[in-house]
């Protein structure tokens, strides 16, 4: 035996193995080198000190609910900007390096650093501010939301503001030249397994034909129906972009995001071009709440751009083959992302495709199945 | 948030969680991409196909039973030598795929498939032969022998074979440019991590200098202390060879395995060179047992070699620095792997080494603990 590689087992309609998920996908946050990523993204990282330290009336003397705090950075700022009191709530044992953090800084008077699921953390009071960074790749990957709201729902008071207050999913039409390797390599993967079923009739007497199916649809799972981690140069964006979903984070319940479904329309901007799959990102704003703005509202985005990449980047799904498309093309797409049943932090998605020609003409629809692994 | 990777959580001192040992460990082994990798390793495929053809009076008429079938292969090689009946246990899907190979080579009648753990299965009698392929890196990692171990307890007549009936964990002195690429990954880290904590001071108010030794310590423990696959060429083995364990498969038990501890003597017999490591590696034999004996002793043994590499390859663990030795110097080597207590089918090894140069002199000692992953 011996292989690499790792996959994930559960059911979302079963409640999910607390022990199978930090195995999955909390352990990936107790190591320091995956925080300093996260701490290095300069997108990231000016927006949510601006919305901190632009809106510090809404810190100043409050109580704060850091929700998976990581090595502790938004807990450390909401306390530099006058927080009365931080609750650092943090699921992994990076939990004790923000301890030292939060410390190192003097504000262990503040800054209360608490290890432990968010679903199961007792407070000792409601809070007037919760702060997270939760969004995972196409913002609802990961499923971390679902902690915030449940935080939201027990300890923020009715008065209270979310840091961020609203999200957004986007989706553009693109060009790109990574559908044609990944068809390469595709191609190349059953090549070798035809050599190999070959070999194996020969040399050891086994008919391993029945299998070469299933082995096709693991292949195509792999190489073409994985979204893909991309920067998206703007260049590449030959279309209007839209919007797929609107989060308000102070009202969202958990059954608004477990399905995103969409109808939305894209229109063909460039001329003579390939449409060669589409380009997902987000962005958040902090507004603070209607009775109580932020004085300065912050957007993060991780839309497509030639100067501030993010460590989100874009998720790309390509179109096997690409379409030529001309400018003032009419796309209508369908969404419809779902959470993976083998695991509820990874998604599932159909996209659908109808192009109306300038000219008039219609094209063959196209439907297809992708995952965000 | 958003990181990548994967991590494991668990404690050998509690019983293993299922459900979380799946989702690490089986699911790998799901992926028929996986299995091609197996199955296109020719020195593990020739060693078995001959184990089996070559000693049919194993086989013919008798009832075996292959503990993780995988693809099927070795339960079809067993039935077409001639087995009355084989029973070929996979825990994973991979026991759908291995149902249709079987069905498509018509062995159907006789190859049952059984999709279980092989410590939750029944059969509805002993066998005569257990057949399994639970080589992990370095032999035990994965530690997939004590499912053997608990099929040959349970389902084994007392006469009955094992295939491989013996197994033995080698090691021996080597040198590698490994090393310097390593120390030069870890330092590249270690200078980034200066320049974060410089910015995030002077951008972001926050004084991460706390963090460095814990960064340094999980980067030296990435870079420096994990066992590394490779393969090593013979002509960077510089000296000789021990074993430092042997396991007849027949009688070992478990906690004959949980532990191994070994002190062993080596030699250097290369001229003025470096010793920049070990590379560990393990062969298996096919002997049937004393009282019904191959007749066709086969080996199967992944020693560095020129022209039979394998996938499992060899394990290195490098010494940092290397330490200048010669023909003749004497080497004293002390070796402990545990099983890692956060995941019981990884190891943690302390290796100790003293030196006696061929003058007579004696090098200080050194002591140095690393991690297969």
């Amino acid at each position: 035996m011996e292989s690499s590689g790792n996959g994930v087992v559960g059911d979302h309609t079963t409640p999910v193995d607390k022990e199978v998920d930090f195995a999955n996908y909390f352990c990936t946050y107790a190591f320091l080198f995956h925080q300093k990523e996260m701490l290095s993204d300069r997108v990231r990282m000016d927006a949510y000190f601006n919305a901190i330290f632009e809106n510090k009336h809404h810190f100043k003397g409050k109580a704060v609910l850091d929700v998976g705090t990581g090595s502790g950075i938004l807990a450390i700022w909401s306390a530099q900007a006058g927080a009365r009191k931080v609750y650092a709530v943090e699921a992994t044992k990076m939990s004790e390096h923000a301890r030292a953090l939060v410390k190192a800084n003097n504000l262990q008077d503040v800054v209360e650093v608490i290890e432990g699921s968010m679903e199961d953390v007792t407070l000792p009071e409601k809070v007037d501010v919760i702060i997270s960074e939760w969004m995972g790749y196409f913002l609802l990957r990961e499923s971390m939301f679902d902690s915030v709201i449940c935080a939201r729902d027990c300890w923020l008071k009715p008065t209270g503001v979310m840091y961020p207050s609203h999200a957004r999913m986007w989706m553009a039409p693109i060009r790109t030249g990574l559908g044609d390797h990944k068809v390469d390599d595709y191609e190349s993967a059953m090549d070798d397994w035809g050599c190999f079923v070959d070999q194996t009739k020969t040399d050891y007497g086994v008919d391993m034909s029945v299998l070469t199916k299933p082995f096709s649809e693991e292949q195509r799972k792999y190489y073409l129906q994985t979204s893909l981690w991309n920067n998206v140069h703007p260049h590449q964006v030959i279309g209007t972009a839209a919007i797929l979903k609107e989060i308000d984070c102070l009202t969202a319940s958990v059954s608004d995001i477990l399905k995103v479904r969409s109808k939305f329309a894209l229109s063909i901007t460039t001329e003579n071009t390939k449409l060669c799959g589409f380009g997902g990102w987000f962005d958040v704003h902090f507004r603070g709440r209607t009775e109580d703005p932020a004085q300065q509202e912050i957007e993060l985005t991780t839309a497509p751009s030639t100067d501030y990449n993010t460590h989100w980047g874009q998720q790309v799904f390509l179109l096997h083959p690409p379409i030529c498309v001309n400018q003032g093309d009419d796309l209508s797409v369908s969404f419809l992302m779902v959470r993976s049943k083998e695991n509820h932090r990874l998604m599932e998605v159909e996209l659908g495709c109808e192009i109306q020609q300038h000219t008039g003409k219609l094209l063959a629809p196209c439907k297809n199945k992708f995952y965000i692994e």
